[in-house]
């Protein structure tokens, strides 16, 4: 298997073409970091844009939801042209010109059809990686689902193969003209941190807290 | 002016309706804390969604992008449909049963048909809203883009009319009979922080850090 995706059209950046990033292990990094993906498709001609929960399992994107949902059904139907873009914000750029402002950012955008996972095993497999998404080792942690639960739950399934990631790092990009105006520039790092873990009041206060969370 | 939005069919959810809600307030205030927002809309009709930067005046909601990128393109032409979606993750829930985690979050979706701003004067304070957005301040301390860089620069506004806002939060909700399965159950709290800012490289050492920084 090729190191890097293939551009194509739709993944080709209209704008900062040289942020684009197609080797595998950056898209795959980005993907399993992100704790959420937002997945688009188009109802009755009409765009929509929902948040959810994503999980990767070599080149295949899968995607949690309830099968009640919008997307689910659409999805049922036949193979479901989706986009789904992961975005991670690492930094506010504050340049001396106003127009120089921008964010630090690591995105992924992969496009394709989705199609919703039939197989009882593909399906069973993917709900694990979901779980070890939110946290490594929680699958094995907690009760498996049942049959109910199974059949109340829809996985859609996206190969990856039409994908790219964009980069923004580092920092200001000022003209030079600029350099000497007297505003402050630099970059304001942001990222994402976990807090205390709240045990729920019903837990029994002997229960441990596993090491996946400590 | 109504204090709520009006609910329409593309504004309810599917699943889990309890968690929409609709009052301006807590709209307003999950579009103010986001950094970003997913734009989506429909290209060759196939799903596009993108994340950018935004902000809010009152009820209207402007995305900044370039001119030449593929949005703004596709928006010049007429009233472009979009869905702009904004998530806030604030925690990992880990309940006993699997099919029972989830996140705590905080959603918008706004849909409608998105205008390109060409009153130089709403596009000016579309621009001063963007910059006060990612620090408020942070547009009065910075050189004002010059003719060259509005031409370059391309505003959507979408009138907040069609919209919703979704929440999860507390904790756990596990069935009573797995409450006393032996696994830890609770929530991990999480939030976008933000690290000590980097002075650009080139910056006189003596330009102090702005309060709105502090």
């Amino acid at each position: 298997m090729d190191t890097a995706y293939h551009p194509t059209p739709r993944t080709t950046p209209t704008r900062y073409r040289d942020r684009a990033r197609y080797d595998r292990e950056t898209v795959h990094r980005i993907l399993d970091e992100s704790l959420i993906c937002h997945l688009a498709y188009v109802k009755d001609g009409l765009p929509v844009v929902l948040p959810t929960i994503h999980t990767r399992i070599g080149e295949t994107l899968y995607i949690h939801g309830s099968s009640g949902s919008g997307p689910m059904l659409a999805a049922r139907l036949a193979g479901m042209p989706v986009c789904v873009t992961v975005t991670l914000v690492d930094g506010l750029v504050l340049a001396r010109a106003a127009m120089h402002h921008s964010m630090n950012y690591r995105s992924v955008v992969a496009v394709g059809a989705a199609r919703i996972v039939e197989d009882p095993d593909e399906k069973a497999q993917a709900l694990h990686a979901v779980l070890n998404h939110i946290r490594p080792g929680r699958a094995d942690d907690c009760r498996p689902p049942d049959a109910r639960e199974l059949a109340a739950t829809a996985v859609l399934a996206l190969d990856l193969d039409e994908v790219s990631a964009k980069i923004r790092e580092g920092g200001v990009s000022d003209d030079a003209e600029d350099l000497t105006l007297p505003y402050w520039a630099g970059v304001v790092p942001v990222r994402l941190t976990a807090g205390a873990a709240v045990p729920d009041a019903d837990l029994d206060p002997a229960t441990p807290l596993p090491s996946y969370l400590r």
